[in-house]
């Protein structure tokens, strides 16, 4: 099927999609458009492109070539932002490091990654020394001493960061090169085995840029992002390229605010003073912030804020409703660009009452525009389109990981059947809105039917005096498996396992849970915090493990 | 530079952009949104998506194969639609023939292009009957009687569309291929020569798509587009795939008006009725449109109208903008996919005065996200963005022709030194905005100077009397050109060469033309119509040799 393929004429130019052109060709860079870091430091577009050029010169002197690996450890800042870009465009890759990983992890995933040249910010400089000994490839260290003096280390410091470019010419020639050149890496942390290198090509990135906005822009107002919209990232940006959305903020030509460490006091003073419009975060930070606003010091209405990570509770959104805060879900994972649904309200859409809009607004959305989005079973087939068939998510779009680093079997394992497998169960409504109901692994199958450990968790959470719970499924003999809880209590609250018990009951009633869902009050466990992955996940493995 | 490139795993995915996606995963499809042909027949975009399949089942049945051409020859029909997507998404080639072009233009097009099965529309039937004998390579001819009988005709009819559509399956199954595979072609007519093939692969196709799509979206509310809005296109769908709009708003699920045949009563009443509130056509159809809603019949207000295809004019903008409607122009040609650039008001503009906002509206524009749009003197170097030095448009964008369909010189020349070379002549502002102020070789070389001819024709233009006018350049011994001004009186005006002289001759002490601008007393030429082509563009090759 090679036949009838378009030749094209020698001189034509052949455009490979590189992430230099989400730059060079902005839509911003005939304005004066600005970038800000914590509201301190402002520089506009221009200035931005210049520093992006002196960054590649300055690495250029440092040895890195088209294939190295550049790694990146720092809070969210406009030198990260520059390195989102200076790294990729000049053939290298740039790896963004979970700096909430542990010391052994990140030596693990400096050395898997092959990284070459680290520019570490100086709160990280006291992590990064006590691994030097094992560091396989670093050969230099670049500081971001972020305005303070120079951090005393024995690491093999090439320069400070500012003082690098200062020296360094801004007249780069970004070259051409295949789109399918590796342009950022990192690594997901899955809750058994070592980390594992996700990485995305030039073309990746670009097809999820444009995807992904088109998809952003195109809702008539709400839950939509628009040229004058003031960007404020407050999700990390070694976490999945902060979702991919400085990418076209730059694009667009939005005015973009780097916040630093995140300090809700100050997240919230720079939405006020620069009037942030847009952002994203995990549902832990909406709820820092709201905590933090307390008290009618700021106005938060008209902030339209993607909420990703972990699913937003219909709680959480209304909290967040009450404050004028436009908030909504989106979908994806390490894996998958990451954006691949956003729970956009449909066109036209008049709710029959709030909660249908909180519900829409928390589910996983709808699939974006080129993504083949399936709801399988076993085989691969789609289950009915119902609300209630349970299936895998399952995808092809244009920008997903094509495998992991050195790790064929996962990444087969992964791409079985020739779609991306996201673990992730379930269910489609008729007109197009998907809700997980769990993770594959996290479902409970018992008594010949699966339960949703999330939504029996949603509903532990109703229990006045409770503040957390964790269910999993544990081995039973005669069942398969039998639900288990793990409740955390408020501060000075006494809850009873009957009343948790009684309370799921009413469910049962209802038919909203089926009876295999309620645990029995020896599986009903009080403990004092539930375990989290790095990434504020419940770490499961863990607690099955304690269960054994 | 082929070295750090991504290795899929073996089972992995690797996504082809295929016009498909735009449709099989448009954000309609879980929706009931439809489509309409006049208001007189409705589906929904799932029908649409069953039409589809029948249509590539009913081709298949007539041997058309991967690589097989299929011409379209229709008015703007919901069964045009059908083609722009079931004949590229079944691996073949949709063929949009310019009706407007002669009979033996026609038979040119439609064997240069191998053309084997022709979807005609039964008032083009008696076209096609002149033209049969010499058909090199059709096999086949669907009529598309459009509810009316079947035409008598001794062309081979292999059936009425309708009529094999119902009969087809709509279970077909569109395959992968390589995206760089030919989707669609058609021709450009320039005045000399013959028509030149122009093709987009399915790459280019979705590269457009996504490009304008993002770019039309984006801004916050006016001059765009969002997923309320009615799309009706009043460019023809033969004319560069309706300037490739179609493809967005199925992508983006929008309500889609085909208004079949142009008649002014009737686009007026489908904009009432049907609330249309995005389209795109050329200067004379907004004049006709204006021209038809006089008395106050219909409400205009909140139109959205893209212009193209010729200049958008001061005076045609004002009368526009008056009835409400947002009108403002974009830029592009057939060999660049169509759009580059487009004339959308700036984030937070706030015009100085009507004109200043006209200004903007009617120019060039700005260029669109990834877009290397450059203003080039003749050795291929930047001019300066003064909004005064002159240069050629070059392009390098990810949806450019790769050379015309059997001509290989000229696919060189448009290509001459990698980027592709529009002839037009432009300035750039500081601020990004593009203003075109001639073709290259309208631009008329006199005294050492260039003269642009449409800035002349503009200024002749405000003398009253003056319905239209053309100015060519034509060989002077001493001057090498002198301007030499055709022009065409309203009915029943008298207007005199010297009064022409003296309104030039005012702007040339104002500074804003050069003495050199003014044509002689003799070189101005009454005449009773300019010469158009077939797209109503004036055919100054026919002057030039008329002026010998």
């Amino acid at each position: 099927m090679q036949s009838n393929l378009i030749t094209p004429t020698p001189s034509a130019y052949t455009y490979p999609l590189l992430v230099k052109q989400l730059l060079l060709n902005s839509q911003s860079l005939y304005g004066d458009q600005e970038i800000t870091y914590r509201g301190e430091l402002r520089y506009s577009f221009h200035a931005f492109r210049q520093r992006v050029g002196r960054l590649a010169s300055a690495l250029t002197a440092l040895g890195v070539r088209h294939g190295s690996t550049v790694a990146v450890m720092d809070w969210d800042s406009h030198r990260y932002l520059e390195s989102y870009f200076g790294i990729p465009m000049m053939g290298a890759t740039l790896f963004t490091v979970n700096v909430r990983l542990s010391a052994q992890q990140i030596l693990y995933t400096l050395n898997d990654s092959e990284a070459e040249v680290v520019l570490v910010h100086a709160d990280f400089v006291p992590l990064l020394e006590e691994i030097k000994g094992d560091l396989a490839c670093v050969r230099h260290v670049v500081v971001l001493a972020d305005g303070e003096p120079m951090p005393q280390t024995s690491l093999p410091v090439a320069g400070e960061y500012e003082v690098l470019l200062g020296q360094a010419s801004p007249d780069f020639t970004f070259p051409d090169f295949d789109e399918h050149t590796k342009a950022a890496t990192f690594y997901t942390t899955g809750t058994t085995g070592d980390p594992k290198g996700v990485s995305y090509s030039h073309r990746d990135i670009v097809l999820h840029t444009m995807a992904t906005a088109m998809t952003l822009c195109s809702p008539r107002d709400g839950q939509r992002l628009h040229r004058e919209d003031v960007y404020m990232p407050i999700t990390p940006m070694f976490h999945v390229l902060a979702w991919g959305i400085p990418y076209i903020a730059v694009t667009l030509g939005l005015k973009i605010v780097l916040p630093g460490r995140y300090v809700p006091e100050l997240l919230l003073k720079l939405h006020d003073t620069e009037k942030v419009t847009f952002s994203h975060c995990v549902p832990t930070i909406l709820q820092m912030l709201l905590q933090a606003s307390q008290g009618g010091m700021h106005d938060l209405s008209g902030w339209k804020v993607i909420i990703g990570g972990s699913a937003l509770s219909p709680a959480l959104c209304e909290a967040a409703l009450e404050c004028g805060i436009d908030v909504f879900a989106g979908y994806g994972m390490s894996e998958t660009g990451p954006v691949v649904s956003l729970a956009q309200l449909p066109p036209r859409f008049k709710p029959a009452n709030r909660q249908e809009e909180v519900w829409m607004r928390c589910s996983t959305g709808r699939p974006v525009p080129m993504s083949d989005f399936r709801i399988v079973d076993e085989n691969l087939c789609d289950v009915p389109h119902d609300g209630k068939s349970q299936g895998e998510i399952v995808l092809r779009t244009p920008y997903l990981t094509q495998g992991y680093f050195k790790k064929p079997d996962a990444s087969e394992a992964l791409w079985q059947g020739g779609y991306l497998h996201t673990q992730d169960i379930a269910v489609m409504m008729p007109n197009g809105f998907v809700q997980i109901v769990d993770r594959i692994k996290d479902v409970i199958k018992t008594g010949g039917e699966w339960v949703s450990s999330i939504e029996v968790e949603g509903l532990i959470a109703e229990v006045p005096g409770v503040q957390e719970s964790a269910v999993i499924g544990v081995r039973d003999a005669k069942w398969g498996e039998r639900p288990m809880a793990f409740v955390v209590c408020k501060p000075g609250a006494k809850v009873k396992a009957g009343a948790i018990r009684e309370h799921l009951l009413r469910y049962v009633e209802s038919k909203r849970i089926s009876k295999y869902a309620v645990p029995e009050l020896d599986r009903i466990t009080f403990v004092a915090e539930i375990p989290k992955t790095s990434v504020g996940k419940i770490n499961k493995k863990v607690l099955r493990d304690r269960a054994v």
